[in-house]
């Protein structure tokens, strides 16, 4: 970490994010797989999309920097998805299952929440106009997700597995 | 972790949080330490105060439960504070730091607003009235220090760094 300036942690947490990203692209489609709930898969799946954008946006953000997009390794996005997958490894029951991974994926959507909120405020502030609406677009579907996933787990999800 | 049931895995998450509340507590005055800004250093502070009650609330919720209140290792929480941890290490400008460290602080609480807003949902589909009440309260204190949060870096922080 070589943070010297605002705009030096403002990159740095762009690297973050974009590894934090890149990991929940990974995984989700392990997610999707193991859900027993068609609602739970589908949401997996629809967001496994627009993961896919959110990093072209990201790699975007670097070229309006003029630095080469890279990801660092996020300790916060590895420590979330090893918990994931510890509840997809060691539940056996599927609908107890579905629950777990359903509260998994809003801590992994309040991690981006929590993120995009700062690099927003962050861009503001270094007077990064285009980058700040870019990043404003993902928060927007972050929160959007973790709305449906709470919407999921009390109408649905946490009913099939209590 | 042996979660067979919507109960276990309450439980399971409930000491997932006691040991990520632990970590905090332990935490917050190395941060308060480090923060340059009066502003931020009060309000990890007061949040530690807070923390203190927070941990004790989940002690009611766990004797409640009729089981002994025991910390399981959260790797997720563990990770948010390593990378907290690097901010206070590895940033040399006291007022970049400041920005780094309050927004660590936010992905902090995120973790907590998640994993909260899960745990009320699960007691409520359990019938776990008084519990749902206590951790309700709670996270009411983490959305409010995330919005004081918010509003110290974009009133003060941030400006004071870029």
């Amino acid at each position: 970490m070589t943070v010297k300036s605002m705009n030096d942690l403002f990159l740095h947490t762009l690297k973050d994010i974009y590894y934090a990203e890149k990991q929940i692209y990974k995984n989700l489609p392990k997610m999707a797989k193991s859900a027993e709930s068609q609602e739970l898969k589908q949401a997996f799946e629809k967001h496994r999309d627009e993961t896919e954008h959110q990093i072209e946006r990201l790699e975007t953000v670097f070229e309006q920097c003029g630095v080469a997009a890279r990801a660092i390794r996020c300790e916060a996005m590895d420590g979330i998805l090893a918990e994931a997958k510890e509840v997809m490894e060691e539940i056996e029951d599927g609908q107890v299952q579905d629950a777990g991974m359903l509260a998994a994926a809003q801590t992994v959507e309040h991690y981006e929440i929590a993120r995009y909120g700062t690099l927003i405020a962050w861009a503001d502030q270094l007077g990064m106009k285009d980058a700040s609406k870019l990043l404003q677009q993902t928060l927007d579907e972050e929160k959007k997700t973790d709305q449906l996933l709470t919407k999921l787990a009390v109408a649905n999800v946490n009913q099939a597995a209590a």
